[in-house]
């Protein structure tokens, strides 16, 4: 039974696990388009609409590329132990916030709404690699080699993410219209990178 | 022909009835989400705003555990009898009021929201526990000891469920405001706790 | 490629249909769920929430009764040709209007109501089984005892289907009100019932 | 390390790819379902429930169909690599816009609701086949007789949509009304035809 609780559960968890984050975040990339008036008559109402589209897209591609992250970082999991459930809740709960936060960015872009982005993007980021290191962990438990490389990778990407956030919020700070345009623009770039590990 | 539908088609049946558990959850999970407007100016906006996203993350743990809780249960299940498939729906179908009352508990937290919310998560509780005794069944059919073991954690985790909810709605009618942040607490505590079995 | 196209992509995009239908199945049991308002102070307010939730927990049954259903009958389909892909998105488009079909019987039961509900659950019905059909073809294309008894199943089904489905909507135009309680009542007593097949 | 980042993560990355994709398109084909209101008293109500029933069955039934171009597509993919996951995403973002502007183009049907559906209905295509090439580039890699079959496919193809949809966004300025007849039937035509491939 000890084996049972403590070894098969965790690992048929995590199919499971998936399974969930990729409702959930199916929900996250489109819950902005529920918000989407139909265009109302003439031009005025025509690029009201673009405006709306825009913002939906934006908010898609940055859950996007952090489901295509997270995907990576779970695949190097083998037991969806309860450490690692948590951690993928927190991550879900704080990604959760993106669209909407999203949308109040580019519809007022001032210093509240540019620093509550920054913060709960870092708390995103920060969790996902948490998951990425507790994976990597699991699975090259007696590669010694590869842990030393992807705890180096884990390093170096935790030092340029929390350095890169903490700057933006410091220019979110400073000049909130800037730091928007570093906030929509880095995941999308990131999306694009050929490869992202 | 019999044995098809005796003994196939149920076996066939689960990895759907987890399917449509992790679709429907994960719908529960972000259902508040939609709900969220968007920030008004100002910081008395700021704050209901977050008040809003505090219910929303309340929300979205106490269905997370379920799903955790639901998802080991299920693991024990090898055919998903039209019972079990009965009972997973009158789980999934008290689970959806979570959310709603959650919100309406910390919103305007009185006697009939304490008591209403206090009778549906131990109805919610019932139902999975009530799965997990189904399943125990089937997969430790001639593990004369498993099942006793596992009869005994059920028995104890019934009879503290029942304890603690009896209690809970007992304190509900006597003090409202003290029974809520038990009711909060409780899922929470439960999902950060190490291992649930 | 004849083969790839006619053999290997049918049977490839059988998981895939099963996947997409517990989706849109898990977003119809739980659209209802949205617009329910949290409840307003006093009984009166408390009374018309009861009233909602009655309304949400009925379209759930239904159309989880409708879900075991449909994954029954797809359990017989080996390949998902294009003419069963069709049959299933008829069945969803169909199933999609029973939750506010539902809605619209329990709140304004009118003979209108109650007789484009009859015509639109006949209808997921006939195309349920049509795919029940068509699955039990594929799988039982060789066994001619096999064929003969699901042959037989579908059109006792079927002409009680047709017979109580046609008898509700006569009785829908005769007598509304009574019919609703037919409507209601029938597929929860089916999903109560220990075995559909 | 190097293998693991190009050969197996790509790998196992595209049942994630395929799942996400069911969720995401189950939820833009019922989109438009959230916003049906329930018919008002009298038979002008009813014919108001009615023509929104139509226009969701239109746009459910459009997303149907691609959809289903896009599981066939998809199975061609062996390895979903950054670049298919990208395609992937700026189909699913193009595709999101379809149940929106299908019911501009129903309720409203102008020159400029007519041009913008063609133009995005021709993206989705384009992304759409462009996923088809890559994967069948991965599939066929060594097999020059089944690329040359394919390549032959996706140019005769391409050629037609391309023709086709340039064709209607002409005929959309030209006769706006005349073209919704077209862009409505013309999905809906090649779901009911018996194989696309």
């Amino acid at each position: 039974v000890q084996h049972l609780v403590v070894d098969e559960m965790p690992r048929q968890m995590k199919p499971g696990l998936e399974n969930l984050n990729d409702g959930v975040i199916a929900i996250i990339m489109t819950i902005i388009l529920l918000e989407i008036p139909m265009p109302k008559a003439g031009y005025g109402g025509y690029f009201y609409f673009i405006r709306n589209i825009a913002v939906f897209l934006v908010s898609f591609f940055i859950v996007a590329e952090f489901w295509y992250e997270n995907r990576q970082f779970l695949m190097l999991v083998q037991k969806a132990t309860k450490q690692i459930v948590v951690l993928n809740f927190l991550f879900l709960a704080t990604l959760s916030m993106i669209p909407i936060l999203t949308k109040w960015l580019m519809q007022t872009p001032n210093r509240l709404a540019a620093v509550t982005y920054g913060v709960v993007q870092l708390l995103v980021q920060l969790f996902n690699y948490w998951l990425f290191y507790s994976g990597q962990k699991q699975t090259f438990r007696d590669q010694q080699s590869y842990r030393l490389f992807f705890d180096r990778i884990i390093v170096l990407r935790l030092i340029s993410t929390l350095g890169v956030n903490l700057l933006l919020i410091i220019l979110a700070i400073l000049s909130p219209n800037f730091s928007i345009v570093a906030y929509i623009a880095s995941p999308i770039i990131s999306l694009l990178y050929p490869e992202s590990l």
